[in-house]
């Protein structure tokens, strides 16, 4: 490696340990802080966040980054190196565009607005997070502003997510989406067939929920060596290198789903870092590639395989030895139809896989009228009620049930939720090439050979982290751009089958 | 409040934000983080470290505290602001002398360290950890060297933990307390009178324990809103600022001492900084006036409360319904005896009230030396063991109850063991003038009124942080300066009344 390369690296790894310690802060805040610490957790992630903004901006980086690139203009412009110092020099321009004051103020707002959200959340009342709200957005239009022109405001936002990628494109494609999920639900609907899921509704056991999750991540490979997982309000995945990669989860006392299939998701988000190159720790290139990478690992494991029978095939009995009362004089192709039911519902994390982009859609539309001005924060739980009832054909009982549900922007996460519907197109894409590459996939997943699987991401995609832009790495993989059609003839093969269509 | 020392606020305030995040990943580190972490965790540490450091001593912040030198010289001299810039002062001058390369590598060095101690006293094999300790030693001799001159090469570590103190006083403290506290020992073996403790040396439900331990910290003070409690192996406690104080204790399954008595340890530790003023958040007069004067808050309630009769008389009840086979048939005065047992042993944190002290000494002993260079690490082990019969009539049967049983020197906390001894001393002291202003003091902690003690604790020390000097501090709340006296005068009149002397 050369010398300024070298450089750079050095000092672009102090930047990542500064994000490295704010999201130790931002886990023990979800996961451990008791009330008492908020306030000073809020000034320490502050001071985090502005001193890794400014040694990330500074003309020192600036300069460190020039030397670098006529360094790394004598590399393959494949090389990790090569990559390194462009992507090192995107995130720079992005970063300048920022002021500093900026980055302190929206740090110390958001981890306050998680405190207030968790309990406005708790007593389901919006108007205790709607000041906190407020202050969110209006800070998200600043940070739009600064990177204006744009072609819709809601670009920058969408941009750190999902590098490169437009609003006129999710809408685009969310058009396509929209029209054929909304047909696929109307026709599981009037198919006549009626599934009933009382048996995933009743009450489990909270061990023994917790531990087959652990079972089941385990076998099919996340590493609690460099991992472990913890219960939070709402579960994530955050990893500070690629030895330490953690998932939390949430137990439903009564409804099997939560716990199970989002410690399956998490573990998919934790699976594809833990599976980054090591040498790219303390680099740009650790993490994933985009959002919408990201959630085409947890979408995937979640429901391609999590909700396969393949996968029942080899964990069923072995649920029903967790849950004998529950499960012991079930079969298990009741067990598969009844995590497999479409029906439209109310909490977006417990929404089957027909009407999952629904709720994407929602979130969208109003993101982008926040964003755009067109609505106000005040009138965001009619609206939200109102849009839930347009494409779900149901309306929150209150806020918990509807506005409040997701923890997002809380964290001032606006532009997120576009990259799950993201993924479940990325997902299904792979999905295709996967079995072209290993036409017995299924065989491998019916006797718990998960790792033939994981092998695959591995090598084809997590050892790679950020090095490439989300839609070249899905090029340089399929062959092909973004595609909702692999999503779609995956929808309707599976529900087809569940509902005899 | 001026401009000027608003501005060193400001300052400090980032200083402080970083030392506190910090603290939250070292907390992590024991308490959370899985194998694959340490790495990136040295790498994270060192860089917060070296930040921090950085901020500390730039020319900039002497300018800054120069500044409000100024505006503090108009200011009634006790007041907070006033002794907030002088602690400034103080702080920066010494935190000047040291490289900011030394203080990366440091911190580097020993979070790795702390690992490798880990599986080394798991182990039991101190070959495992050598390598680490010279690396940590060397780093320690180099860092006495800054602030050379000293009347003792050990000065300048001590300082760091009990400011103002010397070598030379610890040595002539240490050796009025030692021929005393031989003598004591030596007459309790003497007295003919045999207690026998085989009660608190039996398998107790860990489940129980905790439970217990958390009823127990609960009654005396312990606030659960601004901290919690978690288990690591080698308990400790840390705060990162008045709102988030936390404790870990360890549960041993045969032995009740361990988790009971470390709990009210830590929790003694908690509560002082759980009791400073909220105003010193994020300044340099959070966290106590000294190691010494913390330690005195964590064995006052450890042993002065927690080993009492009246402490059993509230408490004693409780822990049979507890254990129910272990006390049900045991009456309290015998399970106060057996809490109280005079016999030398291996542990330190296990160790009774009257060869407590012993095991600081040999720590003492062999710190000066290691400092000196009159010991090799590699000739530890044989000089601990070797001690260890001098000290307390026993030689450890291996390295894990010998030499690896402590954290602190993985840690490179080097110049802390005697601060545990002089807490002793000082609890004592204060002791002797709480009994002058509440004379019926027994009478309210017999009747489990614990909030008399915090109260007056909480007004004659916690609330001033590291506002005054120590040994000031001493002066103020009891009109003298250190004295071994009243702590041999508890020691005596406690062992006198239980062995008969």
């Amino acid at each position: 490696m050369g010398e300024k390369i070298k450089a750079l690296r050095e000092r672009i790894g102090e930047v990542r340990d500064l994000g490295a310690a704010s999201a130790v802060l931002g886990w023990d805040q979800q996961v451990n802080m008791p009330p008492g610490g908020a306030q000073g957790r809020a000034y320490a992630l502050a001071t985090l966040s502005k001193l890794s903004h400014q040694k990330a901006v500074s003309d020192d980086m600036g300069e460190t980054i020039e030397k670098a690139e006529a360094e790394a203009a004598q590399l393959d412009p494949d090389s990790d190196d090569a990559r390194l110092v462009q992507k090192a020099k995107r995130d720079y321009l992005k970063d300048r565009k920022v002021p500093n004051e900026w980055v302190g103020e929206f740090t110390h707002v958001t981890t306050l607005g998680y405190q207030v959200w968790e309990k406005a959340r708790e007593a389901s009342d919006f108007d205790q997070f709607k000041p906190e709200l407020e202050k969110i957005i209006a800070l998200r239009r600043q940070y739009a502003e600064f990177f204006a022109p744009y072609d819709h405001i809601y670009d920058p936002l969408l941009d750190d997510y999902e590098p490169g990628m437009k609003t006129a494109d999710v809408k685009t494609v969310f058009h396509q989406l929209r029209q054929e999920q909304v047909a696929l639900v109307q026709a599981t609907a009037e198919s006549g067939v009626e599934i009933d899921d009382a048996i995933i509704h009743q009450p489990f056991d909270e061990e023994a929920q917790w531990s087959f999750g652990v079972e089941v991540i385990k076998a099919i490979g996340y590493d609690f060596e460099r991992g472990r997982q913890d219960k939070s309000v709402h579960p994530f995945t955050t990893g500070f290198n690629p030895g330490d990669v953690r998932i939390t989860t949430r137990i439903a006392p009564k409804f099997l789903n939560p716990a199970l299939f989002g410690s399956i998701h998490e573990c998919g988000h934790a699976m594809y870092e833990q599976g980054v190159n090591p040498a790219y720790a303390r680099t740009p290139l650790d993490g994933g590639a985009s959002l919408g990478f990201h959630e085409s690992q947890s979408r995937m494991w979640e429901n391609m395989v999590g909700r396969s029978r393949a996968f029942w095939n080899v964990f069923y009995s072995r649920l029903q030895s967790y849950f004998p009362e529950q499960f012991g004089a079930i079969d298990m192709e009741t067990f598969y139809r009844a995590i497999n039911k479409v029906e439209p519902s109310l909490i977006r994390v417990e929404a089957d896989e027909a009407t999952y982009n629904l709720h994407i859609m929602l979130r969208f539309e109003l993101e982008t009228a926040l964003m755009e001005g067109s609505l106000a924060v005040a009138d965001l739980p009619a609206a939200w009620n109102e849009k839930s009832e347009q494409l779900l054909g149901i309306t929150p009982p209150n806020d918990k049930l509807g506005v409040l549900q997701d923890v997002h922007w809380s964290g001032g996460m606006v532009g997120y939720f576009p990259t799950y519907a993201l993924g479940n197109l990325i997902a299904a894409q792979l999905w295709e090439k996967i079995l072209v590459d290993i036409p017995d996939l299924e065989k491998h997943l019916n006797t718990g050979e998960f790792h033939v699987l994981l092998d695959w991401l591995r090598t084809n995609v997590h050892v790679y982290g950020a090095k490439y832009k989300p839609m070249e790495l899905l090029e340089r993989i399929t062959g092909d751009s973004l595609q909702a059609e692999p999503y779609l003839r995956y929808l309707k093969a599976k529900f087809g089958d569940v509902y005899g269509l």
